[in-house]
């Protein structure tokens, strides 16, 4: 395995035909020094999340194929899903993971967003860390009107045009849509889970910690708000019927600033207020080793510096495996790459 | 009223005998331009902060000639109390108020500092924004060891020596000890009232909204904190026995970022997810105008910029007439500063 990891998660625009799945997603495949981890549809959202790693050059090899395959399987004048999005690739992040930097991942996205712009003549935006100005650092902005109302911003000359590509309304362009191109920290989906049906105190721990708060209003329509406890963090109790349990729904935005044994304690704490038990917890997706071995270090025993006794520690004190296995060689970003 | 307004704070190490409390306060009187605006004395805590406000060069006169009683009337080998403290006027801080800025009141503290050295002999520490490094920031670090560790302090050559003043232990350093002058952001103590006698949901908001927020400890002594809600709140639940209540005491450290209103409905947010209600909520001392009409604003309707209605919409919103009647024309530095 290369010294050098970058991770990238393209979101696709079809969540629910096998086929076109497998087609987009084995486009990432067979390029050395890259591998795809995770392949993750959501029929609801009609959308997949892909999360490829490995070498610099090769993950970005790897993203430029799979938009080439997204143009080829995808017409995004028929698609419809529940998440928002503006191209048959909607986003297409860089995330730095070892040995490379943020600036690196900004390097990344303008090569690839030129690339597809002048080999595919799709439209591309950057964000991010990548973004040629603050203004257009939140993909939510770049993405307003979604891909509906993307030829009108065209025909209009804003708001938010595209950084490279055509500025037209192209056959090409009514297929795909555009991409948009970025560099982010690593973003770590977690849940906790609650002991309760009604997910009557997932929900209060919810409104709790999550960054935003809770917000209150005024008759007339004046709002303002509560701060939650913790930073970087989406979140959101909800029930998990198939389970009998619930669970308060998280994305860490920052393990660095808020890593996973803090919003475990924090949920844990406020459930317990109420008279309710946690449950363990749940990781979606890959999560890298940093940050699982940093809530290891937490559960093991003063002074551990084991990688694997950290992350059995991890599992342990989290309940990682409460809802079935965690494998961590399946699931810690540098473990699955150094498998065969 | 002059135009220009700085409070000053001044503690001293007399809370029970009132003959001392009043000959110290009454040094703080007859000095055209600042005026004594409350007195609280504490006889557990065998101290009395006073508030002093005013024409800037005024409040210094006025605080000078309190420490100069201080001096006449304490005599801190005798002294005890619960609260920790440096000398026979402990802290006494300068404030910005009205179109005076941070700048301006670091100046006071030093002029201060240099002139009670000076003419009274007394060893003095500057702290806030007035500290002379960033490590002298800290009030409670200026005073560890207290009045009865300071001998040594001084004998040992450390650690923080007094900025100005005595570095040698005569007979006035040995009656007053020393006194910490600095400039610092106003600080509004805040208590919401909670209708439950045994302090349950109170304790838990006040550790869910203070900025520590809840330690965690492991068994071998390890720490690590769950984060609060509110930014630059410190603050604790408590009952309230002679009303039959409790409340979640809090000190608002900095109204610009968490203004009472949002603290107040913080905790009611937080312990209306228990069943339980507030009642109202409580200012000790004064309070600058501002900080009233931020919280006026939310409570009042959309629009009004009427000074009064502001205030009695803060009033009614937050309830501080619950535990006893709340004279705006008393309470508010800037008006209590008008009355004749």
């Amino acid at each position: 395995m290369s010294d050098r990891i970058v991770e990238c998660v393209p979101n696709f625009s079809e969540g629910r035909n096998q086929d076109v799945i497998n087609a987009i997603s084995n486009a990432g495949r067979g390029i050395p020094g890259a591998r795809v981890l995770g392949i993750e549809p959501d029929a609801d959202y009609n959308r997949t999340v892909l999360t490829i790693a490995g070498e610099p050059k090769a993950v970005s090899e790897a993203a430029f194929r799979v938009i080439e395959a997204a143009l080829e399987h995808i017409d995004m004048r028929s698609h419809e899903g529940e998440h928002p999005r503006i191209g048959a690739v909607d986003v297409c992040p860089f995330v730095p993971l070892k040995n490379v930097t943020m600036d690196d991942c900004v390097d990344l996205s303008k090569e690839l967003a030129i690339r597809v712009s002048n080999e595919l003549q799709i439209p591309t935006f950057l964000y991010g860390a990548a973004a040629t100005s603050p203004e257009r650092n939140l993909l939510s902005d770049l993405r307003k009107g979604q891909y509906e109302g993307f030829k009108e911003r065209l025909d209009n000359g804003g708001p938010n045009l595209p950084d490279f590509g055509p500025r037209e309304w192209t056959d090409i362009v009514s297929k795909f849509g555009a991409v948009v191109i970025g560099a982010r920290n690593i973003l770590v989906a977690y849940n906790v889970n609650v002991d309760e049906k009604d997910a009557r105190t997932a929900k209060i721990a919810g409104s709790l910690i999550r960054s935003t708060g809770r917000l209150l209003k005024q008759d007339d329509g004046r709002r303002t708000r509560i701060p939650g406890m913790l930073q970087m963090v989406q979140g959101m109790g909800l029930p998990l019927e198939a389970h009998g349990i619930s669970q308060v729904s998280m994305n860490l935005r920052d393990v660095s600033v808020t890593p996973m044994h803090i919003a475990f304690e924090a949920v844990k704490s406020i459930v317990n207020d109420h008279g309710t038990q946690t449950c363990g917890s749940e990781l979606v997706g890959l999560v890298p080793l940093s940050a699982i071995l940093e809530s290891g270090r937490w559960y093991a025993y003063d002074g551990c510096e084991d990688d694997e006794e950290l992350v059995n520690a991890a599992i342990k004190g989290l309940g990682l495996d409460y809802l079935g296995e965690f494998d961590p060689k399946q699931r810690i970003i540098e473990w699955a790459l150094e498998r065969k």
